[in-house]
């Protein structure tokens, strides 16, 4: 089941340095275990800014909130949550 | 070039419905083939909505707008474009 | 899966009295159809609109979809979709 | 009576940690016994988001102010108090 | 129990004049009468617009609702509905 | 003459309690003198929000920004005024 | 007592063009003759549209109501109403 | 030429005091510097608000960039400037 | 002097479809007689809109009103007007 | 490639003003190199504001974002982009 998320990432300017490079890792680590997985199916940047447009595969609602919320750059994200899915007119079955 | 664009669909009730089926299938047609060509790599239903979301993947900005602007139900649609780009951590050389 | 679905509808003044009854009652139909299999799991009138709040509970965002841009009264209807989730602290086990 | 509140939480991230451990410790068993008592009818997790849907059935709008005010973790929270009555179509008779 | 309603009219231009005539005079009527009970407790123009902020003392989120949706030029309104308690500052015991 | 004023309050958590305290005292009372010479006359807690919708009754803009802005409490407070008027179908010759 | 107006005007491609411009005509002479009279004080047009940023000087709001809603393009307008009042700085005793 | 502007004035709570005296007699100085020299051609208070609308006779928009910049108060500020310019049915040659 | 105007064009479906033609002419023989004359200095195209930005170089505020509302397609356009200035570390001194 | 970038530019009070100098200035010099090679075609003031409109001639989304994430003052900017491309109507064939 597909989801769009699109995620603004604000850490404060303020934040400690070490601490915001660990928890970038810990997200790349997290993201590339998830998209090998087929979960975090897409992900892109956005132009201009500290931000990602991404489609998620998910069993159900519950799981995609889990996954999100555990992120570790969660408290720094701000989230736009769309439910998306398959078009009728696409030629690929596996368009997910 | 990736690029977001986001389609909203508003056929007035009172427009004639044998043009609308044309248009519809005019669309569709050339859904399929910028599908093919893949200039339109992605395209999701928005959940109740006559909407979707979609990824194109195009040479330049001028083309993008030829190929938006000359879609048959473009007089009909409300277009929110976000221009992309790939993301560092993803896995996929060919995530587009 | 639960989500809520938030309805505004707008009849035009001008629209056909008969076709408007015969669209309201097919829509009221629907509803109990949908009620009765526990798909519509509630729904509550907005104080002062023509417009209500609703929970389902379906299989799949598919299926949502379907369900929505299939009733008597969609082409008159502005929707808000919001993924939701059990909260973990409900006492209720089916609380849904 | 029925009125439905949207709840957003936002703990500043450098409050302390044990203290808000304890507000929504407070928050729970204050939820808990809403419930129990049928003046708190429903809650749903956003997916996504630290907020809620939540359904209350109160005598009056002075009992929900006072329920809501004194949330432990209401200084923490944004509200928007939506007021609902039952829908003529419903076929549940205590569907609230 | 108090709710504030804020009332825009809008009546198009090319809208029936007698008609018109006829539901001014139906909904000062109907106002007249509602404010005699006591229901609706206050009503002021707003300056420049053809609107109203009025208060409605009322038993119940239904009466409220079925009183506000037949008001005679509700088709022509777009109402914002918030609920109102008692100041715990007010001098006036009666001030509703 | 007469004007609604919206206000919103806002006193951050680590504001001195006293101090705050000492506030919301100063405040109620200027309330209360100002509703007891009829220039506040009314004011309603908005459900669920530290909060109140107001109407006042003054002799000229004037004296309104000076009230408003000499409030104990004003510069927590965000307002929104809205200038009211008598409604030409209002029984109470002094509704005000 | 001042107020700033802001209007935007909006006569629709299809009306009677020559009851726009006897409307128009009504317009100006209704406005210069408010302007005579001092209650009309300032008039300025904006930039690249159809409409103007007044301001006027009336003895009370009930006052700028009528003068207002009795404008000849009055059912074409749109209004925002912003209560002034003089600034205290200000060097002219006459500045209204 | 003319301009309007619209200024809110914003000074934290935590600001040095003897400061914002400072920065606020310097701000009335170089005000009414301004408006001897009819370049500040009018300021009103709005109601309610630590806020102004001022219109300016400028020679230039570079003038007016600079003039508003170089405002003591200015890093308090948020402005929104909108260009103006006569109106035709003025009967006042001078209103600027 | 230069400004900003970003110009939305929306002509209704059921507009006659020789008039919109004669329109476009007109409008592109306008817009070149000013881009020639230098007062438009720059258009570009909105990306998948029937829409522009454009920059105008002019001597006033009233030249540039006059300019925008005798546009051919005038009528059909939705503007923002944006003062602009010479930016400091320009390196072009003709950059306009 | 063409594209518009608004940035508005909020340096925190408080903020170090020698970094501030400093990155000021980095941030001028990687502006005229990038206007040197007419990467960066346009820009300027908006007026009022700390703010700029540009314009960017680049090869690709990426090469635009990399360029805007990498600017000196980039942590202080908020940036909205536009995709352009040149208006057929355009009498300049160099008009980027």
């Amino acid at each position: 089941m597909l989801f769009m998320v699109e995620m603004d990432v604000n850490i404060p300017r303020d934040f400690d340095a070490d601490e915001a490079a660990r928890l970038k890792a810990a997200e790349k680590a997290r993201f590339q275990e998830l998209q090998a997985a087929g979960t975090w199916r897409h992900i892109w940047r956005v132009v201009g800014h500290y931000a990602n447009v991404s489609v998620f595969d998910v069993e159900s609602n519950a799981q995609l909130h889990d996954l999100l919320t555990s992120l570790p750059l969660y408290p720094f994200m701000t989230m736009r949550v769309t439910a998306l899915c398959r078009h009728p007119s696409s030629l690929h079955d596996d368009d997910r």
